[in-house]
């Protein structure tokens, strides 16, 4: 272990390391900063404040424990008296005061009054949303979510008076849309029906018009929704390949014209993954207007902390569609990126799971709990490995 | 004229094509909301609110003048009856709510209650900067903007126990980062010696410790502030060669590992403008973590609405500088995209600005007034045109 007060550096390095946490150490030394600010914070919050995958967030905290930086108490990590010493003297962090906007929760969009009224009706809808299928990347965001996506898209000047189109709405934004009651003229397209069958029902329930179609975004745009939007909403696999087509297909139903807005839900990444979103969106001819961390919440995804952001992408006279036809490549997480990750129940039983498994993923796991003891409460990973191609 | 209930698209198209706008009909559009949002609103607020350079602004609002769909009343535009019927009726826009976040304006950083004095210091020392060189693109950011840079820098990490540097500093964002009394190292970097000079003295009075250094940027980074920062702010030309001669020596000048960060500040542009600031981060390896409209204020800079973003970036594994030795090509908006504007004052009298020219611009043009009858009052473009290169 590197000198604490003279190479804070290394000490930092060597966390990540030992934590075998790809996000290095600057990682490290936000999660420090963050326990720091909160003095006593759980996993969960510092995943989804921090924007880290829990297991980063959980490994990282177990090494700081391991050397004496923070100890657990009942609410979750603190400093202690070294730890203190350590952030303080060695890291230079002292400022004790968050800026971030609790009235927008830093978003930029501040909610109405009636907003309270518009989430209570979306939690009730969410509730009837069946089980998520992991499988083709469905994770289910949060009501509040769907009511802040629609004011963005209002505030945005893309609701009053336009057509627009939902690619994928395991979300429900259609819904949360359809009760602004503007005038927006809303179609939603899906590949789970079970899903589309409970918008018609809620659209049915409460007058609302929303147009569904059920289609599988592998076989090109249905003729009829081509050209035709001013404006699109979506939550894509994030994958490249998955981007990629769900924002060519976009793209064909937009309008053909520049300035046809793209509101784009996508995973906070390391800043190499980051920049080959980056690539494929300037290969589209897409321009990202705004960019809003932490915007979007989930009641699962806890591989993305519960939170994406969201990117409002404008087109331009270079846009153009990168996939037109049929497309058979795969574009889902769980086939590009098989994984088997092991984690540990707190009675120290392990279980494997994977998209490949009986358990396809922590939140399955959390639910039935653990297959040796039952027990539900906590799971820690203890490994993660990827599966080659050949071996599926 | 089209008609105006049964072919709105028409009349916003026709409107934009006259008033001579490359932005298009959208940008009629989003005008007539604001003014319907805010009952009565002047050309600035319109212009810095929608983002948009003042002149598109104002000649938008003269053809809707024209064709009677507003009126002028001494706060500024507002809807005729005809007007409120083509928004109501032919748009679809009826809400009368903004969900802009006033406590953090929309920017995801609420200010402290002792942001107030810093602010107050921010001012005085502000109000010691020389006249700007527009000539090289200077346009001096208001004092809120550089303490909110501060803040946005801490609340990002970046501050506390970090080297950072500053590309330019006409905005003084040096001396509020000064002012947050952090451990932060801080040098500037700048052309202007007349700057620095200031920054120095109030540097001296106030006890901060800031490097300050005269370079042009054109040349290379001197070799002891190479390799060596944590992050760097920087808010350059908005040309593309300017662009990305700042960022690459910003990329030398940090630490050379990913997930080093990068403020830049960048006017707004049309989508396919900006998509071309895109391929630029794009090719030099920078991933947009988080992209804010309207974050940072000027006090001049009207052909910007008085606003640009400002976007986080973070260095990866494939960042590369673009430009290593001497840039000899030319990087300020005078240099490269030499206009000749013609403004007339309300009693008619035509002037002639432009970088080559005695006025320089329309700041200029409003602090003398009028050559002819001296009003300072209004002036509304009447023509811009592009000098050939070879006419220069």
């Amino acid at each position: 272990m590197p000198n604490i007060t003279n190479d804070p550096n290394s000490v930092l390095d060597d966390i990540a390391e030992k934590a075998s946490i790809f996000e290095g150490k600057e990682a490290v030394r936000t999660i420090l900063r963050e326990i720091f600010l909160n003095g006593t914070i759980g996993t969960k919050s510092l995943s989804r404040k921090l924007r880290m995958p829990i297991p980063t967030v959980a490994a990282t905290r177990k090494e700081l424990e391991k050397i004496g930086l923070i100890s657990r108490e009942k609410k979750g990590a603190i400093l202690t008296e070294k730890g203190l010493i350590f952030v303080n003297e060695a890291l230079g962090i002292y400022y004790l005061e968050s800026h971030y906007c609790k009235k927008c929760e830093s978003t930029g969009i501040a909610l109405p009054h009636e907003a309270e009224k518009l989430i209570a009706k979306q939690r009730l809808y969410s509730e009837r949303r069946p089980k998520p299928q992991t499988e083709i990347d469905q994770a289910f965001g949060r009501p509040i979510t769907a009511i802040r996506r629609a004011y963005l898209m209002l505030e945005n000047n893309d609701l009053e008076g336009r057509e627009i189109l939902l690619i994928g709405d395991d979300d429900f934004t259609s819904l949360a849309i359809a009760q602004l009651k503007t005038n927006a003229k809303i179609t939603v397209l899906d590949i789970d029906n079970r899903l589309l069958e409970i918008i018609k029902e809620i659209s049915t329930e409460n007058n609302f018009k929303i147009n569904c179609v059920t289609h599988d975004l592998r076989k090109p745009l249905p003729e009829n929704l081509m050209n035709r939007f001013d404006a699109v909403l979506t939550d894509p696999p994030y994958t490249i390949p998955g981007l990629e087509l769900f924002l060519s297909r976009a793209i064909q139903a937009l309008k053909n014209e520049s300035g046809r807005k793209i509101y784009l839900a996508y995973a906070h990444r390391p800043p190499k993954m980051q920049l080959e979103v980056q690539s494929s969106l300037t290969k589209l001819g897409l321009a990202i207007l705004q960019l809003i961390p932490g915007f979007n919440l989930y009641e699962g995804a806890e591989m993305h902390g519960n939170t994406t952001y969201i990117s409002i992408l404008s087109t331009t006279e270079s846009t153009k569609p990168l996939i037109t036809l049929d497309f058979s490549e795969k574009i889902y997480t769980g086939e590009l990126n098989p994984t088997i990750r092991e984690y540990q129940c707190k009675n120290g039983h392990v279980s494997e799971i994977g998209s490949s498994l009986e358990i396809k993923n922590i939140e399955e796991l959390k639910e039935k709990g653990c297959p040796v003891c039952g027990d539900k409460d906590e799971f820690t990973r203890v490994s993660r490995r990827k599966i080659k191609e050949n071996a599926k």
